[in-house]
This record gives C-alpha cells, sequence and structure tokens, in this order.
C-alpha cells in the first residue's frame, strides 16, 4: 500500500507556507538578472583574512572545546563579549540574561513556541519581516498588524474587548524589514508604555541597530524595559550569515523557558562557530569590521536613492532608511507588484513583492529593495531596469 | 506592573521539561567524577589536524559560499556525498531525498512538528531516546512503548480500536540509545510489515550504525522500504558534535514538508560547516576516521564489559552492545537508580537513571552507561566505583 503523506499532516504544518521570497528568488537565479531580493550581505563584507588565523589559532588552543557538544545556554566566552557589547551601550546584564541561538530565525520560531497556542494574538507591523510572519503562522496565531505605532493602543484596546489580548508585541524598532524605517524615542517609549499598561510582552527583533549610516542611535527598547522586553540579535548581518548566529538578551525566566524550548530543537547551537564569534569579538575585528560595512551599505542606500530619483516616474515613493539593508517602494494605488514582478524577470531585475510582508493581505502596490548585495553598477542597471518595468506596467494599466 | 511569564505560556511550554540528563550532569560536573553520563564522543576521535587544513583551503576556494546564507535543503556538495555514501551501501537515492538539518536533534523536532498534533499517537521504545521524548513531550504527542517487536502487533491493533492508530513508529535499529541493543534482520522486517499492514510511518534513527564493532551489519530499514521510512543521520558521533550537523533521507514528499518545516524553524543550517563536513569527506578522512573510532570505541566497550563482570555483584545484569556509545544496565528489581544516583556521586562517579528513557515511568531499576568518552583507567576506577554503590544500596535495601 502507498503511503499518502497528507493523511498524516499536523494542523501545524497544514498552515506552513514556503516563503514567498526563496520561492521567487528560485524564478530569478539567472546570472543575467540584477537581484534586489533576499537580504544577503555583500561578500566584501566577510573577514576572510581575519577568521583563517581565528580557527587556526583555536584548533590548536582548545579543539576539544569547539569540536564536543556544548551548554543549551551556549559558550561562555562568546555570552562574555556579547555582556560587553550591551555594556558599552549602558546595558546592564548578567550571562544567564543571554542564549545564543541558531540564527535569530530561531529565536523567533521558540519564542513564539513558548507562548503562542492555535489563536493567541500576535500584534505585528504592516508590514513586517516574512520570517516571523512564517513562523507564527506554523504555530497558527491570530495575526493582527498595525500600520501606525500611534494606532496600537485603539488595536489592543478592541482585541482586549474580543478577548483577544496580544501575548506580545512583535517590532523592528531600527531600519525595519521592510520598510527600512525606523521608530524614535518617542514612539519607543509609547509601545513600552502600551506593553506596561495592557500587561504585553514585546518582542525587539534587531538584525539591523549596528548599520547605522547617519543621525543618532535610540536606545534599545530592551533599555527602555529589561523585564518585558524580548531582545533578538543575530550575527547574520554584521559578522556572517554562514555560522547560523544569533542570541537572545531578557529576563532570566523567559531566557530559561526559551533553554527548555531550545533543548527539545537541537540542543545547542555549533560551539564551533559561537568560539569563532567569540574570539573575533574578542580580538577587536568585529567593531572594525563593521564600520566598513557601514561606509560600504551606506554607498550602496546612496547609489540607490540617488538613481531611484533619477530613473523612476512620477507616482512612485521609496522610503530613505538610515541604516540597514532594505529600502522600500510604493507604486500608484493601481499597480500591482506580483504583476510587475513578471515584467521585471523579463527586464532581468528581482525584488521581494510587498504583500508577503503584510499580514492582512494589503500592500499589494509596494515592494521592497535590498541595496546591501548587489555592486555599485548593479544597482544603477537594476533601478534603471525595474523603472523601466514600471513604465511598462503603467502602460498596460494606461 | 511586573510581569509574570506563567501567565504568558503555550500548553506547549507547559508540557516541556528540562532534560533530566542535563540536570543531572550538571550535578556531576567536578573534576573527581567519572561521568559516564553524557553521549560524548571521545575528543581522541576529532580530526583537528584534518580540519585545520580543509578550512584553510576553503577560505581560499570559496568563502562567499561558506559565510554567506545557504539553501534551506543544505549544500550540494554535501548532499553529494551522503548520497555516495548511501549508494556504497546499496541505497539508490537523489539529492532531494536528503535535506540538511541542525543535528538530528532538530530532524526529530521538525518531523514531530510536521505529524503530530496533540494527542496523536507515537510508538516507540521502552526504553528510548530521551531527546527524542521530549521533543514528542514539547508537541503532547501521546507516547505508547513497546519493550518488544514481537508485542508491537498487538497493541497496535488496540491503539486502533481506540482510534488512536499511531502516525509515526520511532525506532533506533542499530546499537540503540540507551539499551545498546540492535534489531536483527526477522524484526526489521516485522516492523516494516507492520508499518504497511497499518499504513504508519517509521522513523529510523540511526546515529550509531557506523560505528559497529563486530558481526555483520544489518540493512537499514529505510533500504526496506523508502517511501515508508525516514532515517535520521549525524555527524554527531562519527566526525564531531560541535558542528551540529545532521540529515533526513526520506521520500520526496516527506523531505518537501521537513523543508518548509526548517524554513520558519532556522532558514538553513551552517553552510560552513556544511561544507568542512562535504570536502572532509571527499578527502576520505570520514572513512578513515571512522575506522579509528570503531577501534577505540571497540576497545572501550570491551573494557567496560569487562570490569563490569570483575566488580559486579551478583544480580546486576548488563547488555554487550554490538556497537555504538552505551551499554545499559538492570540492577535487581527492589534496587531504585535515582537512589543509586545518590550514592553514586558521593563516591565520585555518575551515570543517567534509566526511568527517563521510559515513556511509561517504568525502568526505575535501570542505568546508561556512557563507555565512549571516559579514558581507559577511568572505565576502570569508575566502575569500580559504580560497583562499590549498589553494594552500598544492597546494605540498605537487606
Amino acid at each position: 500500500m502507498s503511503i499518502d503523506i497528507k493523511n498524516f499532516l499536523s494542523e501545524s504544518a497544514k498552515h506552513m507556507k514556503k516563503s514567498a521570497i526563496r520561492e521567487l528568488l528560485a524564478v530569478a537565479n539567472k546570472p543575467e538578472i540584477i537581484s534586489f531580493g533576499g537580504g544577503f550581505p555583500n561578500p566584501e563584507t566577510f573577514p576572510v583574512e581575519e577568521l583563517k588565523g581565528i580557527v587556526q589559532d583555536l584548533l590548536v588552543e582548545k579543539p576539544e572545546v569547539m569540536l564536543q557538544y556544548g551548554t543549551t545556554g551556549g559558550s561562555i566566552p562568546l555570552r562574555t563579549q556579547l555582556k560587553k557589547k550591551y555594556e558599552r551601550d549602558g546595558i546592564q546584564c548578567e550571562l544567564d540574561n543571554i542564549i545564543i541561538t541558531t540564527a535569530s530565525q530561531q529565536a523567533i520560531d521558540l519564542i513564539t513556541k513558548t507562548f503562542i497556542d492555535p489563536g493567541d494574538t500576535i500584534l505585528c507591523g504592516l508590514p513586517t519581516y516574512l520570517g516571523a510572519l512564517q513562523s507564527f503562522n506554523a504555530y497558527r496565531a491570530n495575526l493582527v498588524g498595525t500600520k501606525r505605532i500611534e494606532d496600537s493602543e485603539e488595536i489592543i484596546e478592541k482585541l482586549i474587548a474580543e478577548g483577544k489580548k496580544p501575548k506580545f508585541i512583535y517590532a523592528i524598532p531600527d531600519f525595519q524589514n521592510p520598510s527600512g524605517e525606523t521608530m524614535n524615542l518617542e514612539q519607543r517609549k509609547k509601545l513600552i508604555n502600551l506593553a506596561q499598561k495592557y500587561n504585553i510582552y514585546v518582542i525587539e527583533d534587531s538584525p539591523y541597530k549596528d548599520i547605522r549610516f547617519e543621525g543618532t542611535s535610540y536606545p534599545t527598547m530592551f533599555s527602555l524595559d529589561p523585564e518585558r522586553v524580548i531582545l533578538l540579535g543575530t550575527f547574520s548581518k554584521t559578522f556572517a550569515p554562514g555560522f547560523r548566529l544569533g542570541w537572545v538578551l531578557a529576563s532570566l525566566d523567559v531566557v530559561d523557558r526559551i533553554n527548555t524550548a531550545k533543548q527539545t530543537t537541537d540542543l545547542c547551537t555549533s560551539i564551533f562557530n559561537q568560539e569563532l564569534a567569540a574570539r573575533y569579538m574578542e580580538e577587536g575585528y568585529f567593531d572594525k569590521n563593521l564600520k566598513k560595512t557601514v561606509q560600504l551599505y551606506r554607498k550602496k542606500r546612496d547609489l540607490m536613492v540617488k538613481y531611484l530619483g533619477e530613473f523612476m516616474p512620477e507616482g512612485v515613493s521609496w522610503t530613505h532608511p538610515e541604516g540597514g539593508l532594505f529600502l522600500f517602494v510604493t507604486l500608484p494605488e493601481n499597480l500591482n507588484s506580483t504583476e510587475l514582478f513578471k515584467i521585471a524577470i523579463k527586464e532581468n531585475v528581482a525584488f521581494v513583492i510587498g504583500e508577503v510582508f503584510f499580514c492582512d493581505g494589503s500592500g499589494q502596490n509596494t515592494l521592497r529593495l535590498n541595496f546591501s548585495y548587489a555592486s555599485d553598477e548593479n544597482i544603477k542597471e537594476g533601478v534603471r531596469r525595474l523603472a523601466v518595468s514600471i513604465k511598462k506596467l503603467m502602460e498596460i494599466k494606461k
């Protein structure tokens, strides 16, 4: 007898969707296509020479640690470095407030597993990070989006009246993915006050905070309420995504629960990679390389904004992020970015359609552009091709 | 207002238990204690020199691959090597039948997430691997254990009559953890036939198969029914657990579902580590090092069995595994291994109490001993201390 997997799937599996980004990018995986699609860091930022030295040193010094099982909480040297990094930012914490995760996607998964039963509400941005939406969907959360912080209180009160108080608010306050926008201090305080008033956790997903091109950095939401805010960090944008290293900074009881969940999920994160990252920070390479990364991405952001200004037809607008990897484009209301995608692929340029970032299905006239990965020449040529594609779509829709 | 995490936990989080092994071993983490507790490979088996060369080569050849995001399915070179390995064992498969996971604990988690709703039944061994039981509990599975393959049909029929047909059977056919026992060919066929007759998946967890000291290897259960059996492999015992690398070999539809689940969980497994493992296999180091590992562990198994024979009082019995890392000790029925543990810690020897491996709470007079990690001298001295502890407990219980 043959076996039909459909008869065996959990409700969770039935609710999981393949990443639209990964599916779309598979289409766009031809050498002639210039891709503004993924969230890839630029390979120029990879610290190859530094790594050669570090690996040799560590394989001499402590191979029996590097190659063995680690603890679920994570390597002491790495957590020590992270603690020092936070202390330099004025945040006091203990090693036990930090748990190392298999990049921050795992942190999102473990937190959702820890808090969310089917039907539980999560309040998130409109738009917000697709990977988080996918995790939330796998646990069958009730996703409610808000366009503006200023509308949050009304939404929360309405949810409470319906018996659907959010378990947590998911926020990306710095150079948001996909919008590129940053919450100012007032907005951060507003959100924390709401969380306190209505007794809700806040997830502060913070992959891009260190990649600021200009202006003054705002305090983390964690620093405003370390008991209520769960901060997620990652090395994927500031060191190398190939190591799959992230972390959670949170209260002891939250970290303890995430630790228990992580035990059942992958026991521990690669100690080999954790020790590399710890030494990389100890040697001062992290800070040095971050500076170069910021310079590189600032230049690329400038180029993309410049060519958007030069090439885009009237009626198209875009955000001007002060950091991060992405900017967000809004088309005139009658244009659909999925239709645009089909034209753009023929013009050999790719992006991510915006609607995948909206939990309410809106955002059909939006798209996300990544500026970190493409070469300078390709940023110019890609934006030109995109403008050509938009003009073609405008002709069709006239 | 202060926040109380207990009011926010999911049902899943409420059902998760901390690993008894990790908690017990934390107690036993003093230098004077000889530990037969964890499942650690011996550091002597770590291929440090080979790794030094491989890392340098790869960081010259393809840093932009090693350090970047990878695909969720896993690195092509690594899957190619695994495919070749299976072909040498007479198993034909395509690259798409293999997905790389963050060690096999993640594979267990993803499979459980894909198949199990709260209350769904899993049939497993009595005893069986604790890490699997923890994952199953996190998804609130109904766990039913069987001591003998021969009893399985009756158990399955009873479950079906109660409307509780198992979604899958979880088996570790080679050098089982914790028992050290191996299913013979007849038993494998019996289990496959039952799975076919009653239309059930089989999870074949296979971390130890390559570590055979003597006798002839049996075919994998996967080779007996590649559509119905989901095979889990890992590099944690035959290369290095520090890399957190495992894989699933299964039908295309199963791999596709695991892929979707993995996207939401950690996006992809460290490509840096995957490329290392691929090159390690390509260079022939895997096979060469495996031979040394088998020799080392055979000697250690022999030593442990020898000293058990010399030191243990009458009434104590143990398994004689033909491979793997563990053997299983049974005390006289009136002795409890948790009580023994307290005495043993004072005598400076540690093990894992057996009952944590039994989903029905039985096995109180059993314990698991690991023979891969301790030095030869410590195996002798540790077994001597354990025998002293057992005799002391016997005195108390007289």
